[in-house]
């Protein structure tokens, strides 16, 4: 029996993802119509999905057993109101990896004031300013799913102190865990350098604002790899200018591409890349969304489905 | 009995070493007298010794049984010809973190392109641009003694491809080592980010130069922080304009600190940090320096001593 599956995304990708998905549905075994447009959304089986437009109409596909989303946080289809099929995020291994080595990167980056020196005037010699240890500074990580645990315990193993917070209660055998109010006052207070990687929802939007901040430690540095709404950007701009936030490194925005003539972008405390942390890599990501495909078809369990009530 | 124990460093350092060394020569129950200055250098038992001059005269201190650097690298004081006391290196294990985490921070700077995107212009937006994941990086460690092995271990156990090479042969269980001419060579040519650890020898004096940049991969990139001497300043700057090296991190030079007219000063693609990687960290360095002064006086054998032959 042939499978239809339609891969819904930007037409740049489609010349990347082609080949490489037809190769692993053959070596899954599995006969799949795999199109790219169709006029029959009826007819469709499953959809490969990266958002194209938060606009897309999904209610005509009426017969769809799972969309598999390319993104880690498929934000806008979870709020789609014409979605009712059952969803499942992407958890890529080598998303995973790059995310490691960009929070990695960055927390090292902030830990040896790379930014610092880089900016020294060419008559500078500022030596005796090594950095104190790894072990001696605190990196908190607000958010510990499954992608910001593998930071958490990444930062960890490299020699920081790391510790992570959620908003309902976790543990863990190896990262100390915090949760709700109270636990968000005390991270804050304890970390030199801030990792965001929640998901947005409405409880996380603006989570760190002028009160946040305000419990955060004097010099203490932001990483946000997770999403543009957790930051209220004007609080953020403000602590950077008085100094009490040393620096920030910001990988996501609300809107992108960031505007040209956003405050950002000339900030000499903040580093802008272009949400590149969280890139699905493509020979990864085709193992996983085939994966569920079979799953789904033969009736077995799918992973990484959304909660639609958690939205995560 | 009383051991006479002469610190011999700049007098900015005094005021921050005198009192932890006399703490830890309390804790091993040492009774010592330790100074900073003597008119009486042959009643001297010990010297813990940090270049203050190249040219310090050491003929007269007859007596002395060990000087103990607080330097990892005591190259200025091997080639001191008034030198015949035995002399111990520090393998100061804060060192050998602080290093760790320069050389893992500044590789994943490298990998991540974190230069470009600090250097794009506000109207830029360079995404899809993502690294390929640190597994498909090979970083190459010329020179893996101690530190440099160290080093290369813990850039492995971050995710990425690592293989080591130094002038005689040498195995390890972990990392792929190279060795001799035709070794360096095969990692020249396999090696996405050079990291150089070596010595200086005359051996090791431009080892990096336009025959071996010219054996690098095209883009390939350098970072030192071993020893100013291991590269032809010349060469690299070259190879830098013509883009067959992409970029540079450079901790130790020729001339310290480099002087504001420098080349490097001003160039682009060159990251200057002022000698901090392999600064000693005070509260680590301190245990192994009154460690192996017990250990002359005890009649035990003294940790990392010099072999005056190999210059390492």
């Amino acid at each position: 029996m042939t499978i239809k599956v339609l891969f819904w995304a930007k037409p740049k990708d489609w010349p990347r993802y082609q080949p490489t998905l037809l190769a692993e549905f053959a070596r899954q075994g599995m006969t799949v119509e795999l199109i790219n447009q169709t006029d029959d959304p009826a007819s469709i089986d499953y959809i490969i999905y990266a958002p194209a437009s938060p606009t897309d109409d999904l209610s005509p596909y009426i017969k769809t057993r799972l969309i598999q989303s390319l993104w880690a946080g498929p934000d806008k289809l979870i709020a789609n109101p014409t979605l009712t099929q059952p969803l499942a995020r992407m958890v890529d291994s080598g998303m995973a990896e790059g995310m490691i080595d960009y929070v990695v990167g960055n927390v090292l980056r902030h830990h040896l004031n790379t930014d610092v020196f880089a900016a020294a005037a060419p008559d500078q010699w500022q030596d005796g300013f090594a950095p104190p240890l790894a072990r001696h500074r605190t990196v908190g990580f607000l958010g510990i799913g499954a992608l910001g645990m593998a930071c958490a315990k990444a930062t960890q193993r490299h020699g920081f102190t790391v510790m992570g917070w959620s908003r309902s209660a976790k543990t863990d055998a190896d990262i100390t865990c915090f949760h709700g109010e109270k636990g968000l006052e005390t991270i804050l207070g304890a970390s030199d350098i801030i990792v965001l990687l929640m998901p947005h929802t409405p409880e996380t939007e603006n989570l760190i604002n002028a009160k946040t901040i305000a419990m955060m430690k004097q010099g203490a540095s932001i990483i946000n790899p997770g999403r543009g709404h957790l930051i209220d950007d004007d609080a953020l701009l403000a602590a950077l200018d008085t100094g009490h936030i040393s620096q920030a490194t910001l990988d996501v925005f609300r809107i992108e591409p960031l505007p040209a003539d956003h405050p950002y972008r000339h900030h000499p405390k903040v580093l802008v890349t272009p949400h590149i942390a969280s890139e699905t890599r493509i020979e990864t990501a085709v193992e996983v969304a085939v994966e569920n495909i079979r799953r789904a078809q033969a009736g077995e369990e799918v992973l990484f489905l959304v909660d639609r009530e958690l939205n995560y």
